[in-house]
């Protein structure tokens, strides 16, 4: 017997029918030993990933996903279908600069069928391939492959929908892991759990068919059933919201047995109708750590395979962390504070208060929209909510921010974390947006704290003081340098150059680069001034003006996109003024980390420093 | 017997209880010849409201809404509502400017709970109320009040799915006309028609437990049904889909009953957790045009109440037909060519495309988000879409649009109607952001074309010349004066002064006015010259440059917020030109006529000619 590992066997998928069904188990768990040593090392989604090895392979066994289309949904759990694409090679330089996106591309691969970072979107767009395959008579199947945490956002519900009453051919499997990112939480996932505990519907169904068969005169009863399904299964049969949106439902099935899972779906293939597949799996599995701790293991950084500790030792206090600390802080003097957000507890740093007014603590699941609106609800009835999302994520409620939070307006507060350059996650998940979507809200106040000392003043500004809707962005991760609190004055002036050659101006941890990079240009013999403008929205243009003095040249810097940023915003502002911005372009911003990001971007001190150097000698 | 109308017995809701039930019902009859003849006056939103008089009636007799919190859902059904909450004076000056709003709006009374001009908020809103009115230990009731269309949106599932877990005692009430604003769509309706043909499930529920009564041992049975509620309720009732959700559920009740309706609402509170009470009601009912077509007098002017015939003799071609009749002529040519609209087919001109085209032609119900991605899908695959929706309703899929259309990016059409000032629905309904939201997003392209011809060239040139995601904004109604198709040229000069004293540029319709003030200003003396900007992303600087010649100084007239708009993204890229913009601000805009909000924000030609001489004399 070799020892030549069966991974080394399988460069596409199709090699993976000339293996027997024992040597796809062994894959499997070479598959999750591959991941996990790669993990460990890069770091990134692993819990999603262990538990959807056998259900891919099965997948890939029953599709041919470079004709076939193959949707994910938030599409992290997308890791053991590169592996079994030709894309080996990339893992090891998984979500880096240049290296291969930790999410389906297809620019990188015609395996990948859509782009998908953001959840409940697979089933949308499966539901269009579909009706595009229809319309222009081709061949293939289009399958979608959602988690049941992607299943509580209402785009996902907007698509069972709509595809049920379309009829058309489409299969959806539900893998479902009783997660999301934390435990699933809403009426579904509970919904879901007692699906679970039923016998697999698919078997009680042939068990009904087969009792018919037995008795006498059961043909003519089963051919009734079958022209009076529907009305059969609600007398006879357990009913499931899938089958009342239109969809057949098959299920549930071990998503770590691969031959069942084949089963199911061959099953499904043959209805040319839109079927419902679910399958349970278990998230972290196979690996000790992520199996007790999924969450923990949802996107991590590098760890130590054997204990499953981090590898840096300590790990810093980011501003998540110093959000949550102080809303709790806070919520044990103001009872009318409690805290929402959409499947993100852990990541916003709201574990802590959780725990401690569990009460006070609302996990809408993944349901942005809702969870504005919602609180928009509480606002509206006396409580002052405090909404903390992603960036990113926050994109989803642009119309409920513009509709059930500001045209009232009421008093709430956004807690944007993830803001600016966000790194690893690339295009889908940079928090590029925010300041240019949400300056175009009337009545919006935007602050944008460097530390987190001006993090913790700003929250209570904004819960104490404010009356509106306020939101706070700050970036993942650490602060840097700045060390002041300078939150209780709009536009301080940190650094005043004596006849300065330009102002530099910018907001949030950028003010570190920008800092360092006037220090550069003074010691090239340029002198320049630094503001940090710490409200983005209203403008302190008269602040800004009178830190500005004399000086008639500004340049502001943001990791932010360009159309709608703070410097389009200043040069309508300072008509006398020349203003320059600094930001990310028009372009989206691909994975790498963020410093390697900023320096693409030209937004790191040397290359600020370069560029207004440039623009000042042409 | 006097001929003193029973509703000058009404001045309050309290007043109904002083009623008898006959008088009631004559009640009915005289609010609808009160909408009737009012809306036939000022034009307004009569068949929804039409289809809900008893419904109100009964639910002002069993909350108090000035204590508890009714929520209304695309708020246009709130008429009565209006009527019975002392606001009878309002409707002679229905959505007219300084009038009357057509949607609830709590600064208006406080029996107006929440703010409602989109769909599916209500049960979001309701359920933060409820949380609210618990963490804060008041006692009030709260009721949201949805139609079955508003149900297709995915955060009317995000909210049940939050709701239904929370357990918070609420009612929603499904107002089910099976019509939406056209008929309704999607596996949900089709659903809800099923229940619709059922008996009564709360008839069928009390039945269950009255034949258990009667037999032997039928007492033991009725508790342990009652304890394995869940699993009886599958194997012996109709399950529905809210039961799944975590909803109690009762009805369906013939809502022009108002007792019936009464005796659902009043079992529903004393449930003390989330109840769905499922009443059908008669869209249009009473008045024999608007049953017999709903659709025509959901929105509607004024009309002829005898006939149903609008006032204005030839309704004159607006841009919705004229996008409607050339995408069916570019659909015969090009079979790619599909056209997705969410429950908007007559309002975005698509009907006869979709008679033409039946199977060209997706209606997704109230659900943008998923408009937008499945329309992705298709584009993906190959086809060409035409995504149809209002400005305002396009904010709902901002995120798809950066997630799912641009970043791959996907040849797509957005035609984005209602764009800029809209009128009479006011705050809720004006297309103010997308000139904003849409020039964040990378690889978008943004066509405004003024009239019949320019729109046309600009749908030719989005669907056969563009390869990425192209949109293309038109207003609400007819085009004006210009008469040009300038489509091809990215800035043309249409005039152009000697030694003009400033450049006017506008884009779309605005155009009309920006010339006129041109010639008043050039009759004052004051050369101007006039530039039509045909796209606005990306903005066709060289050309604008090219077009102001040398002079420096730039007004740029623009129906849009403030904040993002063209003219603070060409003061930042013409940084030697001192730009002003005139817009409609940092603030949200009511209701009026589209002249009379033109005036307002100063966008008429008198405004704008006098704030340039006022600017250019300073």
């Amino acid at each position: 017997m070799s020892h030549e590992p069966i991974l080394n066997r399988v460069s596409c998928p199709a090699d993976l029918h000339d293996l027997t069904a024992a040597e796809r188990t062994a894959l499997c768990e070479e598959i999750r030993q591959f991941l996990l040593s790669h993990i460990a090392e890069t770091g990134g989604h692993l819990a999603s990933n262990l538990g959807a090895v056998e259900l891919t392979v099965a997948l890939h066994m029953e599709y041919d996903t470079a004709r076939d289309r193959l949707v994910f949904d938030v599409g992290h759990q997308a890791y053991v279908h590169k592996l079994l694409t030709g894309r080996r090679e990339g893992f090891a330089n998984l979500r880096r600069f240049g290296g291969m996106s930790g999410f389906p591309k297809p620019e990188e691969s015609i395996h990948d069928a859509f782009i998908a970072g953001h959840a409940s979107t697979s089933i949308s767009a499966a539901t269009g391939m579909a009706r595009a395959r229809t319309l222009l008579r081709e061949q293939y199947d289009v399958v979608a492959l959602i988690g049941d945490g992607a299943l509580s956002g209402g785009m996902a519900y907007e698509a069972l929908n709509d595809a049920g009453r379309s009829g058309e051919p489409l299969v959806v499997v539900l893998n479902d892991n009783d997660m999301s990112i934390s435990k699933s939480v809403g009426a579904i996932a509970q919904y879901l759990s007692r699906i679970r505990l039923r016998p697999s519907y698919t078997k009680l169904k042939n068990g009904v068919k087969r009792a018919l068969r037995a008795i006498p005169g059961g043909k003519r009863l089963e051919r009734w059933t079958h022209n009076f399904k529907k009305r059969f299964k609600y007398l006879l049969l357990p009913a499931t919201i899938f089958e009342d949106m239109g969809f057949q439902y098959v299920g549930p099935a071990d998503g770590h047995d691969i031959e069942e899972v084949r089963r199911l779906l061959r099953y499904a293939k043959e209805q040319h109708c839109p079927v419902l597949v679910h399958v349970k799996t278990v998230k972290g599995k196979g690996y000790r750590f992520s199996q007790e701790k999924p969450e923990t293991f949802h996107g991590t950084g590098s760890f130590d395979p054997e204990t499953g500790r981090p590898l840096k030792e300590s790990v810093p206090t980011t501003f998540s962390d110093v959000f949550g600390a102080e809303l709790s802080a806070i919520a044990a003097e103001e009872p009318r504070v409690c805290a929402i957000t959409a499947a993100m507890p852990v990541g916003t740093g709201l574990s802590g208060f959780a725990e401690r007014f569990p009460e006070r603590f609302i996990d809408v699941g993944i349901a942005e929209e809702h969870a504005v609106t919602m609180a928009a609800g509480m606002a509206k009835q006396g409580m002052i909510p405090v909404v903390a999302l992603y960036s990113t994520f926050l994109q989803r409620a642009y119309d409920q921010l513009i509709h059930d939070a500001a045209i009232h307006p009421l008093h709430m507060v956004f807690c944007i974390d993830r803001a600016g350059i966000s790194g690893e996650d690339g295009e889908t998940h940079q928090g590029l947006f925010d300041p240019a979507f949400l300056a175009t809200i009337p009545h919006m106040t935007i602050l944008c704290p460097a530390n987190d000392r001006e993090l913790r003043r700003a929250l209570r500004r904004a819960i104490f003081e404010e009356t509106g809707p306020v939101a706070i962005r700050y970036p993942k991760g650490r602060s840097g340098a700045f060390r002041e609190n300078s939150m209780d004055e709009p536009a301080p002036c940190l650094m005043a150059a004596e006849e300065p050659r330009a102002v530099l101006l910018s907001y949030g941890i950028l003010i570190n680069p920008s800092m360092e990079a006037a220090q550069a240009l003074a010691d090239a013999g340029i002198p320049v001034s630094v503001i940090k403008c710490n409200c983005i929205k209203p403008l302190p243009v008269p602040e800004i003006r009178r830190a500005m003095g004399d000086c008639r040249r500004l340049f502001v810097i943001e990791d932010t996109i360009e159309n709608g940023s703070v410097s389009q915003r200043l040069a309508a502002a300072l008509p006398d003024c020349r203003v320059s911005g600094l930001t990310a372009g028009d372009a989206f911003l691909r994975c790498g980390s963020v410093a390697e990001l900023q320096t693409l971007l030209g937004l790191d001190a040397a290359g600020i420093a370069d560029r207004i150097k440039k623009e000042l000698t042409e």
